[in-house]
């Protein structure tokens, strides 16, 4: 049974602070830009036409002709979907009727390319109808129904428009024939639709979809060669893939067996996911201890200071443990969206702070890394060390680019930054029917549905005191003191509360007018890595709260890579700067920048002055212009 | 003008030391272990078959039906070549009638799968003689004959036997009819038949040799789209490489303008190695500054502490410049040989010590890694940090072995090595008509066509007394003061020398019975690296004379990666120890090594405590076992 659940998403209104700026700036900025990127009218960035294949799939299924036919990724569909998610949770928090109409409109096209029999997919529809299921390794229709999936749930609980929701019904209702009924031992390639199939299920209470979700996990990895008999059954692919590599689509093994995260990092929690979720859902055992074990193997051995997951480049992929590389990491943003996605669905299995504080981890560092601050720029890649000259260019270095790109090929990371910050209140709060739970701090309004009301005012991450104000309601109230705070205090009513934790949360009986004012410890502090880590051994990093703090060259005087910081230097806190990075706070450390030597290598020990090193937080980084970039410091 | 030359193969027989051993061992197991690794008959390796594919070139030739064709990489004739050539050179050291039978009847092998025409190239031969030529850039037919010509003519001047020679000479009239007389305006893909030709050159004053070398070398790059438009009229292709990749294949413009040195490794100082012998040979000022510029590049930039160089595993090849990674090195055993060949190259075009720094900094650490003590098992790939787990697993890793594999489907290496150690003479000492120019110290006797003949003893590189006794003549000795060095004394009979350095040599008049010694100092000491070479910021690594030290597990409770040495700290050298990894001396550091921590990162600064750290030579690595290995330490 779910101990707790995500709130909905009408169920919180961003207030006046961090998360409300973010969530303007996805309003404002990232839905009408990214619109107009899938409408292919922005210049200088990759062409997406994925609107276009949508219309250009309707006319095939008229009959009429089209001329620029299909263009883009097998997957690109999925790209119009998170668009579509991404606004109807921001439509949610800011009513737009424009916006409303936009998105509708969008709906009645891809409505118009759903075939008569349910299937959606422009790629096969334009390029080949014949080819249909028959590649579901590479194919990605079922992750593509997946995010359309998401979108119309989304867009059903922002608007209670069922248009698309119809859609997609029909469409799971074409998939369960084709899986359940016909003896299809397929399973995606890419998982999603497990993940989406869950959420549907919550909001219909269709049973079809529970079961399709269920199935689709139980039969993954039962049998190991599935891909490769498949790829016997066809003589064509889309782009080589190799079907024997079944750990890249985690399906070595059945999902109960399998203890090591492994493959393609996005696939893996993306399916982690949907195990955690089915488990609490059907409360099953087995499932779960697999979820526990698979989360060990990541947050213990295989992730990144900042939340970044899936280390290595080659297949955007989880390498083997404490391989965890500064320069040459990969650490995709749809990875650590991703593993928020699990940590938020292994919350609902067992109330634990771990969960929550990976999740802020991912999103104050990789997620919000991922988007430049002006929201129109994107990292698909997340580096903890950028060198010019050798990031983007060195052969082992092309995909960790020193400044972010407009849009991309391969578009999966933009519309998820944006899915994801305007749904954020759904990661923050959860409730039961007895208690309301605060796991993130984000300021604003929160009406659970179990009648609790309360206002948050924080202005967190940069500020340590988070009040909540009860409007009204009487319910427990259960708040996440992180792991990373060494010292804390909640006031009730103005009284020093003296509640202990359980499991990292204090609970709190709360009523009407009541005031809860939580303060955390907004000391900066280092951060040390096990020395299985080959490249962190004598590293330290600095952060502040949830925030990573990286070393850029243009406040270093152009070179990090000659700083050492002081192991027990003095970290200072500046004063706030408004105008610089989106309103942050700089941390100053104590160190050493070692001279210059003209030689590649040299006998003399070089010398060191004294040097003052500048650290700002991870995720503005790449903001001013190519520089140096350095998370994880030498130190003496 | 060459300001000197290398000596003769059989000028120099080693004496009673660290050359001797390495040479005997080539000798008494190297050879014959190879020899059978190229007959087949060795278990557990990868197949050769390079012996049956002559046979079977020269059955085709006759007309007669071949069961198992040709096996192999396209190149594979090339291994015997390298294995006649170390056999060659092997022979002028130690006479040896059953080896010299048993290469006498491979050269019969060889020569009956000539062609009429005086083609020589199995793979060719039997799969399909009508593709000769049609593929310079993947085709090796080039390459192949380059090694064959070095094997006529270290055989050659081995044993007078002209044989081999006359095959080649007959197969290079026929490439200078290919690309001389009939408008081909093709060059080799894998340069090396230049170098070769130079050889041939100077051992036999053919000018067409010459001729055809200059050609390749002025040719190569005029015409950056010449592969391209070569795999236009074809339509086939080896491994599919791409004819665009310039750089790789070092022709994307000119030689004469090049000034970075780029693409495959080997490829690009077998290239730079005959600019170089031909820039001195012909007074080419341009090609000689070239040469510097290239040199530089190197030296300056992307070579490895070791002399590794082509540190990047994708195309085996230099990348940018600073980016030397310890880990994921490549730093291909071949490669150093060729910087080697490069270097003793750029010392006859000018005599400066940086050249024979190299040269021995090159040998005494890639060089001979490439080898296990037992002279059994070989490295192709030469990192300087390994960590078990992830060495040879992970993903950017997979090239990065932690221990000798017994042979390889692409066995370049490991012949190499043999021919290299069996020619060590030849790099050792140089001379002109007034001067006999020691560059490496290598014990034993040397006989100078200059007349001087001189006796050297030393247990070099474990001790740092050479001691050279004048046999007979009377000329010029000039002994090279290595950079490493800090302090030296040079003693003439018993007299203090207080002659300086020109360009880091010490130039003596001696004659008959006079007795010279030169004491280098055998401190152990730190090497640091630039800060702009991002993985070595704060590390240092321990050295003492030619030799890089490396930590390995074994010797350090299995764990190196928690050891971090103390800057100024005391380096020990401890008693040499002849029965651990063939007669070698181990220096301890004074360090501290980090206690466990359970978690990825922590909060809590983690404890130190006080070690002595153990080191061994770095050629000496992944002899006892897979452990961890690091060159380049924490300091602390």
């Amino acid at each position: 049974m779910k101990q707790q659940r995500q709130i909905r998403q009408d169920a919180y209104k961003s207030g006046h602070g961090f998360i409300n700026r973010y969530q303007k700036l996805i309003k404002d900025v990232v839905i009408p830009y990214q619109y107009e990127v899938l409408c292919d009218k922005v210049e200088n960035t990759e062409k997406s036409h994925v609107i276009l294949n949508f219309i250009n799939a309707g006319k095939v299924l008229r009959g009429e002709t089209v001329e620029d036919g299909f263009y883009g990724m097998v997957f690109q569909d999925s790209d119009a979907a998170k668009w579509i998610e991404a606004a109807a949770y921001s439509l949610s928090l800011f009513p737009d009727e424009t916006l409303e109409e936009t998105v509708d409109t969008l709906i009645d096209i891809i409505a118009n390319a759903q075939d008569k029999d349910g299937y959606l997919n422009t790629y096969y529809t334009i390029k080949d109808k014949d080819k249909r299921w028959q590649n579901l390794m590479e194919g990605h229709e079922l992750y593509c129904s997946g995010h359309m999936i998401e979108a119309a749930c989304a867009y059903y609980e922002a608007t209670g428009k069922d248009k698309l929701m119809q859609v997609m019904l029909k469409n799971v209702k074409h998939i369960y024939q084709v899986f359940m009924m016909q003896e299809n031992e397929g399973f995606p390639g890419h998982p999603e639709i497990e993940l989406a199939l869950m959420k549907m299920y919550h909001m219909t209470g269709e049973p079809h979809c529970l079961q399709l979700a269920e199935h689709f996990i139980n039969i993954r990895g039962k049998d190991p060669k599935f891909y490769e008999k498949e790829a016997k059954k066809r003589n064509w692919t889309i782009w080589g893939a190799d079907p024997t590599n079944t750990d890249y689509m985690q399906s070595s093994m059945p999902v109960r067996e399998q203890s090591d995260a492994v493959g393609h990092a996005v696939r893996a929690v993306y399916l982690y996911t949907a195990m955690a979720d089915l488990a609490s859902e059907i409360e099953d055992k087995e499932l779960h201890t697999a979820c526990d074990r698979l989360w060990k193997s990541i947050i213990n051995r295989r992730m990144y200071l900042t939340g970044g997951i899936g280390s290595t480049g080659i297949g955007e992929a989880f390498s083997v443990d404490y391989d965890l590389p500064n320069d040459t990491a990969y650490a995709e943003t749809c990875a650590s969206i991703g593993l928020m996605c699990f940590a938020s669905r292994m919350l609902e299995l067992s109330i634990d702070r771990q969960y929550a504080d990976i999740m802020e981890k991912a999103f104050y560092n990789t997620v919000l890394a991922g988007m430049q601050l002006d929201g129109k720029r994107f990292f698909y890649v997340n580096p903890l060390e950028v060198v010019p000259g050798i990031a983007g260019i060195a052969p082992t270095h092309r995909h960790d680019l020193p400044e972010r790109p407009g849009w991309y090929t391969c578009a999966c990371c933009p519309p998820n930054v944006a899915r994801l910050i305007s749904s954020f209140g759904k990661y923050a709060y959860g409730e039961n029917e007895d208690t309301a739970f605060c796991h993130l701090y984000a300021e604003g309004e929160v009406s659970f549905e179990n009648g609790l009301r309360l206002v948050c005012e924080t202005q967190y991450p940069y500020d340590f005191e988070v009040t909540y104000k009860i409007i009204s309601g009487n319910k427990k109230l259960a708040i996440r003191i992180p792991g990373w705070s060494k010292k804390y205090s909640i006031m009730v009513n103005g009284k020093k509360s003296e509640c202990g934790l359980i499991n990292g949360y204090v609970y709190l009986d709360v009523m009407s007018q009541d005031v809860v004012k939580v303060t955390l410890d907004g000391n900066p502090y280092f951060v040390y890595a096990s020395s299985k880590v080959p490249q962190l051994t004598e590293k330290i990093a600095v952060c502040r709260g949830p925030l990573v703090y990286c070393f850029e060259g243009i406040d270093n005087e152009g070179d990090v890579l000659s700083i050492a910081l002081k192991k027990q230097g003095k970290l200072e806190v500046k004063k706030w700067e408004e105008k610089i990075l989106g309103n942050i706070v700089k941390i100053t450390a104590e160190a050493m920048k070692a001279q210059k030597i003209e030689t590649l290598y040299t006998l003399e020990m070089p010398g060191k002055d004294n040097y003052t090193a500048v650290a700002v937080p991870y995720y503005t980084w790449a903001n001013r212009g190519i520089n140096q970039m350095r998370v994880w410091m030498n130190s003496l």
